[in-house]
């Protein structure tokens, strides 16, 4: 580490989290920090200050790190002037200039203070200097930049504040949620591979909660491909997606099912197929009798693989192996919550928070949907260990089992 | 075609689209049908009816069928008595059992006719006789069915009656809507890359356009693999996108940003590196000056193709290539707009419904975006001729990569 | 009506849903119709064709409406040549403009037809003779019109074609799905009122199926006026939303709670509120021991309104009242349906389903949740009376309040 | 405050936001606090620990704050044993029973402690002593609390144990995103109010940012009386709402429109609104000359207020007054910002960002929008200081002019 500064904040600094970002930050810039001196204030409204002393790999990774650090509240303890560069093109700003905040900000220059005017996101500041010496420095966007201009260059001798909570509306929803659809999935796939291929090694069981939705999604094959892997050791569902991968799997899907679910159509199948299942008796006796051939709960029966049924109010049936009693499913459910290592959880959002509540906090939990509520949905029940990804549920699995079973070919 | 029978239909038929779906069901179950006399109102209020023969390829197929049709109010012609059996076992319904629908439904027996009382849906309809010989016909769950009750079976002799459409909030958003997330989405891949080849084949012109979900989603290895590979002839987009992408390209992901984008770092990379282009005059001066050295932008420069970027009023900067007239922007869109033989956009809703206005409907458009908003939003501009599929952008990109690039290989 | 014209449409008519649209948008224009001919293909694969006479109530809505019709492929019979005028202005169109389409259009002058080149959607149509006579018809946005170009008006003379579905992705989601967030919903509050309103006026029952959203949205205090002036007959819900009504009557909402639900907080309250509840013995039961004194099931019981609450797998305790057993809870609902006359859902996915499976489809019901995903839900289930609103369930509850309620004051 | 107790908590506390989320929860009890000591590691990687005494207002407060400190891994330093109560009814916890977490939990009993085996969320915890005086203590549900079983209640001699964050997928959305489409909306209508008031109060000027949703939800009514009672100030816009509604004034909805706003139709009318807008030479000259009459943008311009629009590259026309550079057009929105108090972004995403940029942060900021993803997307810019409302435009801004306008009426 070959560069180093010394800032201070100020503020109710663990109270809004603002520490916690500052931090965040130094590591995203792949700096570090040793916590100089930290006050914080002993009753519930008193603010607390902290100087902390910063390290980047270099001048201008530090300086951009600095910059970076402001738009938090935090400033340089030294009072240096600030630098300054002359733009020497039309619209374009010197390298290495000092891209603004919205925040109120103040530059140092000859000693003295300067408010900006019009503080603005994403700006350069610029000098002006009047003819009788008065300055003034205010943001300019990059398009107006013009040749000659005199622009402020680096972090120091800057100082902004951050505004207090706004006072209206303050319990409203924070901008700061972190929602993203935006993520790169493949990179999530690989990890989910990893944390199961861990929990497998530490001879621990994988647990699999899942809804309809795989079905629709196209996922029964590679989930089929999974199961027979052995990467599947309990299923916690309900009737509706046994039901529908049983239809799919009985009927088959028409060529146009095949593309369009065609719901309806597949909702008569459905009614037949939990009817024929339940004159054989039981899912297991169905395939034993070679009524049920192929498909999820098929391959979970011929791989001696667990699950758990467990019935709602909109079944249709249901099937034999559902609990239509809820706490006995809830029950049955909890007597299998034992040696679970990894729960992966899919299109499912009411077997997800019932998982949610009984699993250990100590189980890893990865909740994919492609709808960001039910995946933020599990937060109101604290299962704070839990991860959300929001994907594809028929592409994620696609993936997942190109990643976990040699030799998967796509459908 | 084994079994046929003919049935009639009466009502607002194609005013209600019911007539539409009555063809629908019939293709789905692998039927064909004859319209024998059709029967259309002159005046705009009076009712239509149709007489239609129906075919499938066997009678269990064909009675199936037409249960279905009753539930568009699509009645038998022929005046026989309803199949009764009796079921053998408590909880299931004889094979061939009528499935109820939620409609008004009559059933004839010893040639008189009994309305079903409580009509529910995903029922067995059952027939009761009094010591007196009284006879009523109810819908029974299957879980209450009992050994020895006698059940209605096929589709014979039992009518049901559509009603009108409900006067209240009758403007309302019907439920009709298809708005399926859930699909078999690797069929769509090779659909979408089956629709690309068909265009190159045709020597015809393959149009992108690209929000910054793109990048954000983790699409630029695959989406730069197609670029090499000849699958992208012209990009429109916006300042976003670009800046994003080059941002990636110049400041390289951290270890963190690989998986979480830390959005506000991204942010001010991307005005750097917008500035940096702008100094260096433009994104093709950028790669020819070794600048610019990898991502989408570069794929596009280095290999010849066109793209075409507009600004929009939450630009920084802008990149230099971007036009930030807007109808200049429009113009240039225009101008390259000629023998486009399939457009495929992903991840922006802005630029894809300009773009739907300029494109001639007979170019096939598939639009991508994990929101549905975004993919419904096009009908609000008519152009009719799209298709929307509502998936995960990034892994989306990376099975189309691995359909249409021969050797391409997972980032 | 003063105006009237003959058109005429062939195509695959019924199947396509073409003619549907077409009757809709006369209507939409204030216009009527006479359908002249009708040819049915026979077939299946048949094209049918239709002669129709519209009119409309002047000439100038009559082009408009021609001009509408234009873009479903209907176009005129009589063959005149198109009218043309002189634009009088740059970046203007002159009144009573060809509004184009991005259908491929033919345009007669002189009586030869002209095929307009690119078309593109929302421009005015361009004449342009060369020296040598040369006719070209081309679309022209409005902001490159230039004074004395001549320019297409009205819609006599010209032919658009309407493309067969696209080949690629056919099955994928249409573009037509009408979702619509964006609904004048003070309107839809007044049907609703109506709707319940004759309901009562008819001697028949009004029953209510409810989430939790409902009461995290701050729905109780309307929907408890709502109970106490007799506008709920019975209610369809599950465990977790009157256990977080109990809680809230219980333990009171905090200053933060007020505005910030407070999840975990209000989590540990519900638990807290069912065991105590349990310890009264049933929900009745504590509001005849003075326990429970206020909310939605308070006001129910008081009222003696009958409510119905089935268990899911997800639920704590749960209440006394609850049907652990789904199948019993279907059967306890069932009991309630009789003499519906009107059906509110809201803020719930899964009691909405089951409850719209139950209902006779001569019911009228209306689902409203602010997630579209969940209003549409309820087409997978065939139900095809309902309809849907997506709005704020708070909100829509406090205006349907002030509607409903003579003396409701805001809360 | 009569009931106090200390607590000690250990782990990367600032990092974690653990310690922000203690104080919050301490606050949500009603209690206070004050930190008797701090140690914060001062290398990056050190754990920091905190001794905090707090204080509720009563014992019973007190047991339940603790409890809920528990979850955050906050124990109490004292270690008294566990307070433990016979239950007297089967299926009924005592009261002040310890309400379980799913975090790692020990028991003190007789001076030891006992690990809790499975750990499970919203339990009771039973202890159990075999013939032979083994002690155990186990998690149980309260449905299956059996009258007799010794049951712990309060939090005294209980140690709870946070794990660190999971391994796994750890960059991915964590679930504690408030998201929440579930508030008491008409608590929140009234903050916006009095946010407004204040800023009037205090001279200053209010900015509106409007997408065209704001018309589509029937908004037009209440924003045009919020207008004319000068609640508006400046408006920033794009061409489309403006279009849409200038058409909606001049042509009118039809009785159809008036609740299905018929996209396709309106589009067409938008296209000859923006024509004769044009025609007119502006939409100031439009309202001069008596061909404007009614609406938002003729509100606007009778009430002499102030409005930006600027293009985007989906426009038709556009209107005259449109900035089709979108840098000038940036530049005409920062010569408005001046002298701001407070600004209502409702139902646009474009435009809040590009006006979320160019505000200072002192200016509160609040965003409504029926889509979650839009308020969240103004993250992605850092405007820290605003505040999102997921709601319906329309309502909320029917219910803004009731609070806002004395004798506004609904529509």
């Amino acid at each position: 580490m070959g560069a180093r500064e010394t800032v201070e904040v100020t503020g109710h600094l663990m109270d809004s989290g603002i520490l916690s970002r500052v931090l965040d930050d130094i590591r995203e810039y792949g700096g570090d920090f040793v916590i100089e001196e930290f006050d914080v204030g002993h009753e519930a409204h008193d603010p607390s200050s902290a100087r902390i002393t910063v390290e980047a790999p270099d001048e201008e990774s530090l300086q951009r790190l600095l910059m970076r650090l402001q738009t938090r509240g935090v400033n340089q303890l030294s009072h240096d002037d600030a630098g300054v560069t002359t733009a020497d093109r039309d619209g374009v700003l010197p390298d290495g200039f000092y891209a603004t905040t919205n925040l109120d900000t103040r530059v140092r220059l000859g000693g003295r203070w300067y408010d900006v005017q019009n503080p603005e996101m994403d700006c350069g500041l610029v000098v002006e200097e009047s003819g009788s010496g008065d300055r003034r420095v205010r943001t300019v966007p990059m398009s107006d930049v013009a040749r000659g201009m005199r622009i402020v260059v680096g972090a120091a001798g800057i100082q902004v504040s951050v505004p207090g909570p706004a006072p209206a509306v303050e319990a409203a929803m924070s901008f700061d949620a972190d929602h993203g659809p935006e993520r790169p999935q493949t990179v999530l796939v690989r990890q989910v591979a990893d944390g199961m291929r861990q929990s497998r090694k530490d001879g621990k069981r994988l647990l699999w909660v899942a809804g309809p939705g795989l079905v629709h999604a196209g996922g029964v094959p590679a989930m089929t491909a999974l199961v027979r892997a052995g990467w599947v050791d309990v299923l916690f569902a309900g009737n509706a997606v046994a039901a529908l991968d049983i239809a799919t799997a009985l009927y088959g899907p028409t060529p146009e099912t095949d593309t369009r679910p065609g719901h309806e159509h597949g909702h008569e199948h459905r009614v037949r197929a939990v009817n024929t299942i339940r004159g054989a008796g039981s899912i297991a006796g169905a395939v034993r009798d070679g009524v049920l051939r192929s498909g999820m709960m098929h391959a979970l029966v011929t791989a001696g693989k667990r699950f758990v049924l467990v019935g709602s109010v909109r079944d249709d049936g249901p099937l034999p192996e559902v609990h239509t009693d809820v706490v006995e499913g809830q029950r049955a459910m909890r007597a299998e919550i034992h040696d679970i290592g990894y729960c992966l959880m899919m299109a499912t959002q009411l077997y997800a928070v019932a998982t949610g509540s009984l699993l250990p906090a100590s189980v890893p939990l990865v909740c994919v949907d492609i709808n960001p509520a039910t995946v933020t949905r599990l937060a109101d029940r604290g299962t704070g260990q839990g991860r959300g990804i929001v994907t594809d549920v028929g592409l994620f699995l696609e993936q997942l089992a190109l990643e976990l079973v040699a030799d998967y070919r796509r459908g």
